[in-house]
């Protein structure tokens, strides 16, 4: 297909098209003509993660980049890769702050969490970084988070992550995308279900009661 | 305390203490002369509060008097007071849109997702507006949500919400002060636990394979 056909299908301006062309963050056509190029299925794909990455996931085109690049060129330690690319995603880590870290030990809630739930704790993630800051703001909101609610959370949250990591993809490329994207544009269904079942019980007590 | 002493205490400059008295949204200290009143454990507190909404949950000071009138006068009907504040956190709801979205079913993908749960569906709650926008955004990058995944996500977070409701305090002000701050503050806890889940069982099957 030509390039108007190629925008309209992906439903995206022409010039945005023109624009991931130049920036090299879509591969080009096929060239049909000296002025004309051809484009097919691989391009329309290419450009809903594209457009997932900087719209829903809400990416600049920078941090897109990071991102597209580690599908292309997934390497062969894809654990790495994988851990990359998720850390790329929002929220940006936060500098390791707060009273009790300090530069031997700048996550000392998360590592204890971790150790909490047995489970890895690699300060290089940027999720760890994450769970620094949420737990730092909920202690000092008085809401610390519990030794039990922790367990009760971990229990809960790795049913979801096991699920996730048994549905990825085989091919290096794919896994990336669907890491990525499984990742970003799910956690807010995630939200409004906790917030949704919140609802849901709460009437029926009311209901009950 | 004095007025000094209550922002030294709460980590604040006395200038905002002052604009949040302004503001209504602390309650007066209890008047020693003509021009100092002492504060007690209950500004403290109140402060506290107010920081963490104005804070870490990232509300404008109007919207935390949003909240903040909630916790004053939860009211009789505690049910619609929960739900009233958690509808004022952020996200705010995006107006409904799409393609299949109508006055009548405004929230089509939401709706369907719920009765597949069993459970209740009232589009007034935000947070419903809320899964209709994330199960939309998946849709179009290519990931919809699956039936099969819908009720894996779906059992997990009702053992989560079910946890977070049985420790919900009695009376109706700290009821309303723990679900907004529990809702909010908990919720990047549980998204870092799910990324650092992903990335436990990926590492252990890294080492196993």
């Amino acid at each position: 297909m030509r390039i108007s056909a190629l925008a309209a299908t992906a439903g995206l301006p022409v010039a945005t098209v023109k624009f991931y062309l130049r920036e090299g963050l879509l591969h080009p056509g096929l060239a049909s003509s000296a002025t004309q190029a051809s484009y097919d299925e691989s391009h329309v794909r290419r450009l809903r993660l594209i457009r997932a990455l900087t719209g829903a996931v809400g990416l600049s085109v920078q941090q897109a980049r990071t991102i597209l690049d580690l599908v292309d060129e997934p390497g062969d330690d894809l654990y790495a890769t994988l851990g990359r690319a998720v850390s790329a995603l929002p929220p940006a880590a936060a500098e390791p702050a707060g009273d009790e870290a300090s530069a031997d030990d700048p996550y000392p809630r998360a590592r204890h969490a971790l150790e909490t739930l047995g489970q890895v704790y690699d300060p290089r993630f940027a999720a760890v970084a994450q769970l620094e800051s949420a737990l730092e703001a909920a202690e000092s909101a008085g809401l610390p988070l519990s030794h039990d609610r922790l367990l009760a959370y971990g229990r809960s949250l790795r049913e979801i992550a096991a699920y996730d990591l048994e549905r990825m993809p085989q091919g290096a490329r794919e896994a990336v995308e669907y890491t990525v994207l499984g990742t970003a544009l799910y956690e807010p269904v995630l939200l409004a279900l906790r917030r949704l079942a919140h609802q849901d019980i709460a009437a029926r007590r009311e209901l009950a009661g």
